[in-house]
């Protein structure tokens, strides 16, 4: 069962100028589902992206790395079932091969197609399938398919995740709107974050690249399952031009501000979503820290609380246990080695807004009552304020349930 | 169910001339239950120690290291039910009244007496009830009070844990001894780690200290149950220099490697019984990671391997799912940055005897069903050979069940 959320409608995803979708059934790894999509971008659209840094990062995204780096990308072709990841170099070959049977329909380039695989890792990918597909998918692309498309992407994810915002851009109407899949692993793993964000404001490719980085520290680059990042993880920000603006080019601009929160939002709901959506998740929260050196740190004490199997199984009990938190925060320092010198009697924690400790311990002021009290809800606050500086981060997760053991135990099966 | 773990028989702890040791029940938390310990060591003992690196470290911590650095210790005083941490200066005062309460009893100072609490975090020490005990603790005192120790000091452990050995000691009959507790966190968290080894030795203090830094590191810095470092872990190694051999003073010789071993191999088994018992588990799993440029990259691999819940839960689930392992090896950076530049491709992987990955790929003799087999048994081991150096690590952990998160979930119930 999500938390607080629902699926959008399909009016509510706004097409966005120069970006068509279509999706189809190209039986990848299960009949009877979508799982094969199309998303086709006018000439002139400028494209970035943010992706995994594990170490073995699927095919696709080496291949999208080299894609993006050669300019000018046309289209995105996404699989779910086949995560494409750990398949060496028939693995490459196949991601060259799906990119290639695209340009043949375009009328375009192999490297002007980015490719997305998200599913079972170190199983081989069955382009035959992909390259059979892709026509209906082509039949298929129109401008408002972004709600098929958000179904297409889905793997374990239980509700289908989609945002749009529209804005003045300075008296000419812009569009921002976006997709995102994922329920097993932000900083996830099988179920791969896949994320794309689209919008008709024209800005130069320099600035956009700027835009998809801070974008991602503000919205996927805070969300954690459980902790295992994916193969897969990819974020990708397009922006077609075709709004009539004045091409924005200064990160100092209204435009640039007013654009970037737009963008910044539509992500947050859908980084928000995955979490939301987290496997087995009955519980979300968000971890506030403040008061650290640098945000590095406090993301570090953010992630720290966010992945303790012990935090987080107290959350799914909605018990109070603080000493799991405080021994979470005292243990942050293996992710960032600048907390060794952490002053635990300067740190301050609160569950929603009751103060829980203090000085090292819990706050006189404490009451188990209260503590229970705010543990009951399905969104819950901590706040952390570190005491050593003026820094601050946020992250965002999900509770640890028999579920997600369930979930996960039987996936493959 | 304990993984291939039974108890250890009360014939099976041999006494260690020096050490007495005597239980009561003081009613901390529970009533009818044992949970006050007091070791009494003859004058002379020479004491060495390796702590938890939490920065919420707790009282007894604080209280033992600087009692360690003061000289020599008569005593020490272990209780169950309440943890001492995360409870600011009251907790430090408490512990140093317990310390106060031993050497009024033993007419010996309280800098000679070292605390140990396990349990909850963030609640009061009933002290007094500590104070009113130790006088049936004193009574008690025996030289084969291991076995009875060895349950009292458990938490949530399911079943006692200790181990034994004698060697030849160059002529000189030599006795090791050791106890342990702990299930729920090495990296543990509530259930606290307590590591207590004594010896009849005679070894100078500074190899004394080099001997436990160099056995915590084959065995208890070896295991993970959940990767929540408790606020409590320590491990405690007592010589007590009645067993008449030549004092081992060098590093080089072979008394001294002949000891060493005999301290290593008691340590592990306690070590591993800790991770055989862990919460929930049903399968016992041993990484060993070769190949890598430093030992540190090399557990760095293994912690990653064994802290992923998405291995976990493939575990439980009997399910060799490849991909979570890679995942896991490509995300290993995160615990060590010298990984951010692993070259996946000269990474070989097998479960039990079977190859099942190499060249950023599945093996191309892997077998779906060979990988099935090696999962079936409740011990399994994981090899790496990162490909690039000589050194070495080793991992122990447990898998990722149902249970865990039930007794997580209810713990504080």
């Amino acid at each position: 069962m999500p938390v607080n959320l629902s699926a959008p409608t399909p009016d509510s995803l706004h097409p966005v100028p120069g970006v068509r979708l279509g999706c189809t059934e190209a039986g990848i790894r299960k009949a009877n589902r979508r799982d094969l999509t199309l998303i086709e971008l006018a000439p002139g659209s400028r494209v970035a992206g943010v992706f995994t840094q594990n170490r073995f990062c699927a095919a696709p995204v080496q291949v999208c790395k080299k894609h993006l780096a050669s300019g000018s990308i046309r289209a995105l072709v996404i699989n779910t079932g086949v995560a494409n990841a750990g398949t060496g170099e028939p693995g490459l070959a196949a991601s060259n091969t799906s990119c290639a049977a695209v340009a043949k329909l375009l009328g375009c380039d192999a490297a002007q197609v980015l490719p997305f695989s998200t599913g079972v890792i170190m199983e081989p990918l069955p382009v035959e399938r992909i390259e059979a597909g892709l026509p209906a998918c082509q039949a298929a692309l129109k401008a408002d398919g972004w709600f098929e498309a958000a179904h297409a992407i889905m793997t374990t994810d239980t509700l289908a995740k989609g945002a749009s915002r529209k804005i003045g851009g300075g008296g000419t109407a812009i569009t921002v709107t976006g997709i995102s899949k994922g329920a097993g692993m932000i900083k996830p793993n099988m179920a791969t974050m896949l994320g794309f964000v689209a919008t008709d404001a024209a800005i130069s490719q320099a600035l956009l690249e700027r835009l998809v980085e801070e974008v991602a520290d503000e919205s996927f680059n805070c969300i954690t399952v459980d902790g295992d990042t994916s193969t897969n993880d990819s974020f990708v920000l397009i922006a077609t031009g075709r709004a009539g603006n004045v091409e924005i080019a200064d990160a100092g601009s209204p435009a640039y501000a007013e654009l970037r929160a737009a963008v910044t939002a539509v992500a947050q709901r859908l980084a928000q979503a995955i979490v939301r959506d987290g496997e087995g998740a009955t519980k979300f929260i968000e971890i506030a820290v403040a008061g650290g050196a640098t945000k590095a740190e406090c993301k570090a004490v953010g992630y720290a609380i966010a992945h303790s199997p012990l935090v987080k199984t107290a959350f799914f009990a909605s018990d109070p246990n603080l000493g799991r938190i405080l021994g979470a925060i005292g243990n942050a320092w293996g992710n960032d080695p600048a907390l060794r010198d952490l002053d635990v009697t300067a740190v301050k924690l609160w569950l929603g807004d009751v103060l829980v400790s203090e000085n090292g311990g819990r706050a006189a002021s404490y009451k188990e009552e209260d503590g229970a009290r705010v543990m009951e809800p399905a969104e819950i606050t901590i706040r952390v304020d570190l005491g050593r500086g003026p820094a601050q981060g946020k992250v965002w997760t999900c509770d640890f349930s028999y579920d997600y053991v369930k979930i996960n135990a039987d996936y493959r099966s």
